[in-house]
Order: structure tokens, then sequence, then C-alpha cells
């Protein structure tokens, strides 16, 4: 069907914003008349023009007449003011006669209004077509919109038998080139970057996007007690790149001081009560048994297999992810990759923050008890309860796998 | 291309003879004259005709008169006598023009002697055709035949995030359904099954196969102190389904006795000592960092993650995987399908024997840093000494995903 093949090329071209529109979505527009392509574009940057503007000037630009033409643009046209004119305007004013559109606006407000004022004009409008796609690409605007919060991307690479690390810490490699190629592509999509301090401590990265024409990510780093050191890569580039650190209301102050003076954004977040499973000394120790009896977990006889074991348990305060979110979101940041740990990818799925997660899987054992795994903490005690996902991708990168899910909105 | 898809008909054919032609290899063949195929069959059966004389049966039976036809058989024809007559023979009593076969004979003795005594009649022969299919159908067989050994497919079931149960040991369910009716499928392909005394005691399982017409596997159990429960499922089915407990020399003679007496085979082992990470009382414990040490690896600069860790270390014996192979090869059992807990994968692989990995992976995260993984013990201490693996396969059941990998040769 042609029309796909259109609708397609505007989806291609609309990709090519990633990195550089957010908060807005990635649109792309194509013009055709008699069956051959007269003019495209994309919304290519934040606050310039939108993809239907751009190309009508490609159009004109190679001379063509818009005239009685057919636009294929992968979210419905605005009809309001904003940082620009509105485009139901342009195509009206461009005697365009048909209008194929993708998604939806996701303002309900507004939502519909730019197709009838089309239609009025006696303009043939053609909603959701190719809408699935076209509402995929813009996953993080559909979430930001709507919430006001950051979709959060959580990705790791493991081996496949689940290791992020050797029992040692090392992990110079699990997955291969091509992987970690593909990881900078994923920083280029979304605005920030999170990690943990405890990833800050141990590989003292850079979290830039390390691509061609790439736009490097705002960093965030959950770090309750500020213990980010002053000469980390991270600080010492935070006035290039920019570099938020969460930490908790009663976090030194000097040491804030310290780094604004180097750049850095400290955010105060409220803490929260977690069980601490990361140390040895304790106050308040429980048996494990003790803990699976208060569960009721004992008749459902699956305690046999840690009968023997104690796992310490003690309280530790936190920042309160959800609400580390909602400072984002005012900030602008519309989506985050999640490079943590295993502690703090737990922590975000307690916090209900994770929309979806990037899976890459090598094909090497580590092996090991002791070796860390994607996602650590205290876990879920019942199978039954585990946190959902729905599969929307699979992919090859060499003798990677990356697999791709989506929570699963019901569980 | 046409004779490819009778080839693939004659590979087709020998998978139904899955599970009970062991150890010999599954063959199918196809016979062709003027375009159609006049008859077929395939080994069905150990001690039973080879595939080519079942297919000259059927067309026989079916009023087809073979001579002048082409035979499609996926492995090179015997010129033997065995359990059965060389089938040279009968191809040249058939007065069959045309043999195109897929693997070679496995036997270098034997390999291509029957191929010279089919030319020497005129028969045209076409090898290695489709060759690459016919091994892969086979790889139990090539493994058996050249070394004497099981060949050994190590299966687990794991979360996205690496894990085989929850931290409680909750592991009801994994992965849906028909993943799990899959495993069925592995347990009547293999000859043999083989678990721990860990998983024997965790969840008192059958290892049966639960398919129609299926043929259950001969169990195998390391146990190396003769821990299995005289109650346990297992011992109680001991005369309906072989079952064998390997166990160290010094293990317990009256429970030997008294499990031989149920229909079990005790099978005597030599030990070797492994560090053992079982247990948390210890004789000799060594520092973690200290070890790190004294494997140079603190130069490597990867010891940070751990530095305050203490993991214990002690000696333990355990019965060696290789012996056992031996005598399980001596008792013609040609492959085994691991269904280990971590402690036996990670013996296993350190130990050499793992040829193939089947890794079902479920649309879902337990969490947890207690939580079991497929393969635990120490596990390896550098990234790049990894145990690597060749992704042969990829299937998906349901919202499950099943990688399939064959290890690196070269590693």
């Amino acid at each position: 069907m042609p029309e796909e093949k259109y609708m397609r090329r505007a989806i291609e071209l609309a990709k090519k914003g990633s990195g550089h529109v957010n908060p807005n979505p990635l649109v792309g527009a194509v013009i055709v008349k008699d069956g051959e392509i007269i003019g495209e574009g994309y919304h290519e940057c934040y606050g310039q023009l939108h993809a239907e503007r751009n190309a009508i000037a490609n159009a004109r630009k190679r001379g063509n007449n818009i005239e009685g033409s057919t636009i294929y643009v992968t979210l419905e046209p605005c009809c309001h003011y904003g940082k620009t004119p509105p485009c139901t305007e342009a195509i009206i004013e461009e005697k365009i006669a048909r209008v194929v559109v993708g998604s939806d606006d996701p303002n309900p407000l507004v939502s519909g209004k730019g197709f009838k004022l089309l239609r009025e004009k006696g303009i043939e409008v053609i909603p959701h077509f190719l809408k699935e796609e076209c509402d995929a690409m813009n996953h993080v605007f559909f979430h930001y919109i709507s919430t006001g919060t950051p979709y959060v991307a959580m990705k790791y690479a493991m081996t496949m038998d689940g290791k992020i690390a050797c029992y040692t810490g090392d992990s110079k490699w699990v997955t291969g080139e091509e992987s970690r190629a593909h990881v900078q592509t994923l920083r280029n999509h979304y605005k920030g970057i999170m990690a943990g301090i405890g990833t800050v401590l141990a590989d003292d990265p850079m979290l830039s996007c390390r691509i061609e024409g790439g736009r490097d990510p705002v960093r965030i780093i959950a770090d309750s007690h500020l213990r980010i050191p002053m000469d980390s890569q991270l600080v010492r580039t935070a006035k290039q790149q920019p570099l938020i650190v969460a930490c908790l209301p009663d976090a030194d102050e000097t040491k804030a001081v310290q780094l604004e003076e180097k750049g850095v954004e400290v955010l105060r977040i409220p803490g929260i009560a977690v069980n601490d499973f990361s140390g040895s000394s304790s106050d308040s120790v429980l048996k494990y048994k003790d803990r699976l009896l208060a569960d009721n977990l004992a008749d459902n006889n699956i305690s046999r297999e840690v009968d023997s074991d104690i796992i310490e348990e003690k309280q530790k305060e936190v920042i309160s992810l959800p609400v580390l979110m909602k400072e984002l979101g005012s900030r602008k940041i519309d989506g985050i990759l999640l490079e943590g740990g295993g502690q703090l990818n737990e922590s975000a799925l307690q916090a209900g923050i994770v929309q979806r997660v990037y899976c890459y899987i090598a094909p090497k054992i580590f092996g090991g008890a002791q070796a860390k795994t994607p996602v650590e903490g205290q876990g879920l005690a019942k199978a039954a309860d585990a946190w959902h996902f729905t599969r929307i991708g699979m992919q090859e990168f060499g003798q990677d796998i990356l697999l791709e899910y989506e929570r699963t909105k019901e569980n």
C-alpha cells in the first residue's frame, strides 16, 4: 500500500529529531502530489518550526506547487499558538487537499479540534493512519504530557546467567561493541540519564553520549548523603554537561555549596525509610525464618531452600524517587535512561516509576552466588507478585540480544 | 530448490525418532522417482530397522517400483553388519540410481566407505547435502560417538533480571505454560536427566516426561552424601523409571543398600575438593580482599565494589562430574538434560562438561540480592575469562523467550 510508504517515510524523518526536540514530540511530515513526494520535513529542534511547516518550506524550495496535495503527518497538526503559529493555518493557506494523520494530540482538550477546523475548510482528514507505529515512537512524550513526570527506561546488560559483573566486581565487558554502541543511541534519545552513587564511586563514569552529532543527557545522581567525590569526572564536567545531584534534606550543606560552585545543581528531596540489605552490621537483626513466619509465607511451603540463611534487616533513609521524578518533570526532563546498579533499579521498581526495560543479554556466563544481578535489594517474596512486563521488541547486536519490555499496566 | 524439500522432509521424519533411538543417531530417508515421493521412513527405535530400509519397505508397501529412483538420507548409509545388515546392500539390491546424503558417518574409519561401495556399483552419490541441518539434529550422537561421554545440555528458566526464584525460594512460576510444555520435549529428547540433591530436597520432583507418547528419561541425582529421602517421589518410582544416585565412595553403606532394594542404582564416584560457598561457619576464613590480592587482581582496579565484603571460604568434597559422565556414557546414556540448581550448574561448567544451554527468559522481575540465579557457586573472577557460548537458536513461547546456546570451542 503506497500510502503506508509515505507515512513510514514521515516516521523515519520524525526520528531524526531524537534527542533535540524534548519535551516536544517527534513529528515528521511528507507532502505527496500525483504519487510523488514533493516535500518533506520534521520537527528538528525544540522551539523551532513544526514538521508540517518544514515540509511546506522544503516543497517550496524545490519549486513545487503544493495546491491539491496530500500531507502525511505522524501527529495531529496543532491548531493553537505556541512557540510557533498553528500548523492547521499553514495547511489551509497552502490549499492542501488531504491530511493523513498518525497519532492523536494527547491533550483531550485539543485533540480533534484541528481536524474539525480542516474539515470545515473542505479538507479531507484521515486520522489514525499507522497510529500504533506513530504512537510508539513518542512513548516518552505521551507519558510526560499526561503525568508531568519523566518516562523512565531501565537499561542493563547481563550475562546469560543474569550477572552484571563477576563476583569481584569486574565487568569489562559484559556485552560486545555493537550493544555498547546502541546504548549511546539511547543516551541520545532520553533527555536525562540517572545512576546511583554506588556506580559513581565504583566506575567514575562520564555518562555522556559518545555518538557523532549526539546530545549529552542531563545527568542525575541519586546520592542521599552527598558522597559524590569533588574530583569525579561528573563534578569536573558539570559546567559543560548538566549534573543534578539528588540528596536528602539533611545532607552536608558545606559539600552542597562546594558542588554548586562547580556548577552542580543540588536537589534536596524528602527521604523515605527502606530496608537496608547492603551492610552486615545491624541493630535490629531479624532471622529470615522469623520474617517469613510473620509474612504468613511459611504455610505456602516456600521457605525450604533458605531455612538456614540469616538475612539481616535494618532501616535506612533514601530519597523519594517519586518526588525526584516530579522535580525533574518540572525541569522539562521528559525521559530518563536509568543506568543504575541493582540497588537503585530495585528502588525504582518498588517506587513504580519504571516504564520500560532495555535488557541486553551476552552469550556468556560469569556464575557466582555473590556476583551482582540487574535488580537486587530485598526483591519480591512471591513469584505470583512479580513485576510483569510485555515484550515489545527484540534485536540482535552481534552475538548479543536486546530484549525490550514495557511495564504491563494491570500488574 | 525441490531437492532441498526432499531432504527437509527426511529431516522431519528423522526427528520423529527423538527419544527412542539413543544412543543411535536420528536418521530419515525419502525415496523420490519422477519428482514424486514414493517411499519414506526413519529410524524409529534402537535395535530396529534403519531409515533406508524403512523407506524401501514403505515404497514397496505402496506398490511402487524403486528401480532408478533417488534416495535422500540424512546420514551416510552404513556399510557394516551391526544389529541390522548394511544399508548400502539394500540400496544396491533395489537398484536405486542416486543417493543424496546429509551428514558424514562420524567414525573416520567408516566414513566414505559406503560412498565408495555405492559408486563402484555405478550409483551416483551426492554427499554433504544440507549437511549443517542434518548435523545439527544429531549433536548428541556426534558428541557421544566421539567422546564416549554424554552430551550435557543445561536448562534453566529465569526472570528478565536473572532469577530462578524469589529470595524466599518461591518459584511457581517463572515461565509460562508454553515454555514448560517445551521443557517436556527436551526431557523426551535427552536420554538422561540430572539434578542435584538440593533440588530434590526442595521440590521433591518426579523428573518424568509428561508428554503423550513420550519416553521418561533416566534420572541421575548428584548426591555426594546420600541424603536423598527414602520417601521421595524419585525413590518411590525407581522401579518404574530408572534412578541413578551418584555419591562419594564413603557415603553411608546402609542407606545405599536400602536404596538398592528400592530399585535405585547407587553409583560411587571419586570425590574432588571444591570451595564451599553454601554455609556461613568456617574453619579457614579468608577475607575477600586477601584472596583478591593473592590472585593479583587488586592491580586491575576491580576490587572497589566489594572491598567491604567478607566471603568465607572452606573446602568440601563433591563427586567428580567428569568421572560420573564416563560412567554414564558406559551405560549408553548419550545425552543429559541438566536441570540443576545454581550450585550444580556451576560445578558442571567448572568441570567443562556443559555443551549446550537452554535459557528460558520470562517477562518479569523478581529482584533480590539473595534470590537464586541460574549459575552460582564462586563463579569466575574476571569478565574476560567468562564461559563463552554461541547463540544457535531463539524461539518464542508465549511471552517467554528461549535462547539456545552452544559452548564456544575455543574458550
